[in-house]
């Protein structure tokens, strides 16, 4: 099975103890049994492990600065090269790029004070923060990702995987560009865009969490439908601008939503 | 004292008991005696107190929908029209744009679990998550603002809320426009525009929170330049689009920190 999981793997919560990568790998909670990163430059990145193999990994319980991959000399392990933004560093920065938790493994070769004794523990999902390229200490480039521990209850962790799993669809269908004003973000990991529930989700309001409820927006568009900025009409056409917000034939778009929307972020003051 | 005092206010902790509208008057802790929302259209609100004045407020305690004012027969109290977005409403507004938060105050009158037996209470500093208009139980429109109390320590709050004020500065210097892009989004209640640290202020960066590290930006170019679709070369010139950032003449901008930020940040894979 070579696709990802995303997500907490049933039957192994928080705290469990595998005594060898093989064992992680047969659970499927990391299943590579060399690479510290699972994931590819596509999908993003399902699990990490912590143990030890990169120079530079800082770890502060609920926040890691995690050290990619790549740049060693593969007999002496030593960094003789810079690190890219490809493979697994790549994968991690499309769970930034598109807000994908990962699981975090430490194991007992890591040099930290929340390493396991022996073997490795599975510590739960992290969101990606945010990545950079800083410069380790052999004086070559390594990219660096900050893991932040996912603090809400076992469930809502799930809602958040699946949820962001699911936008990724729509967000694929336009190819990250807004339905509004057209732009593709761009950076050089890939693209960003934004799922915006066009009911909103939250009480009162209580808009259903499906596809029919969302558009694929840029952020400043997504900001100026929460503030009147535009407004989007029955039959599509956007209310202060012009044109009209673009939708695949395969979308399908509930109207009673747009309404709502509008009626309720009204994009003129005299509404 | 007409000028608005945002944050705690200094001996009257969370918790604090006012026997009457005067009291809370005198301390500063909500200076109008009949106003249920303190502010202006243009610094925001500083303080709300929720006293059952209007027909709809909701309380769950931690979540507060703050009904706005406005549409009120003077002599009967009964909703006559309907609610706009101006004085009070639009000080509310303003909290939500610029991310200022609010005193939350309640009064013995307020329909509500969480309201004291007598007086007023000061129930801390709320975050206005969002605002919207419904329609209220007379049929006219309302307008109503989710108050969201901060969990933070009270050192922190201090803090974002200083934070909020001093980021204002910068943003009406260059009029909410983008410094990278040009754009100002523009909503109802006026225009929106993100403070964002150049050398990020965040462990390992650690950058200064002054002015010479922050840039006036759209949410889109802010995420560009945190995924590298874009950079600011050192004589302003920007990297991977036409163009030079704009900065205005009395804006001091520190070129280490746009140096460690097209360092760590590049905007080409191949850097």
């Amino acid at each position: 099975m070579s696709e990802r999981r995303f997500g907490h793997i049933p039957g192994y919560p928080i705290g469990s103890h595998f005594v060898s990568r093989q064992a992680l790998s047969r659970a499927g909670v990391h299943r590579p049994r060399i690479a510290g990163i699972a994931g590819s430059g596509q999908a993003g990145a399902d699990s990490v492990v912590l143990a030890g193999g990169y120079e530079d990994g800082e770890d502060y319980e609920h926040t890691i600065f995690y050290t990619g991959h790549g740049g060693r000399d593969p007999q002496t392990h030593e960094q003789i090269g810079n690190q890219v933004l490809i493979r697994g560093n790549l994968a991690l920065a499309q769970n930034r790029l598109h807000g994908l938790p990962v699981r975090v493994i430490r194991g007992a070769g890591f040099r930290s004070p929340y390493a396991p004794d022996s073997g490795y523990r599975y510590d739960g999902l992290f969101t990606v923060d945010d990545y950079w390229r800083g410069v380790g200490r052999a004086g070559f480039f390594i990219w660096r990702f900050r893991l932040v521990k996912m603090d809400a209850d076992t469930q809502r962790q799930e809602r958040v995987v699946q949820e962001a799993l699911h936008v990724q669809e729509l967000k694929q269908l336009y190819h990250y560009r807004c339905q509004i004003c057209g732009v593709q973000l761009r950076g050089t990991a890939g693209s960003y865009a934004e799922a915006v529930h066009i009911r909103p989700l939250e009480a009162p309001h209580n808009g259903p969490d499906t596809s029919e409820n969302m558009l694929c927006l840029c952020p400043n568009c997504h900001i100026l439908l929460s503030i009147g900025g535009v407004g989007i009409a029955d039959d599509f056409t956007l209310i202060g601008r012009p044109g009209s917000l673009y939708v695949d034939f395969r979308h399908r778009i509930n109207i009673e939503h747009v309404r709502y929307r509008r009626q309720h972020y009204p994009p003129d003051p005299e509404m």
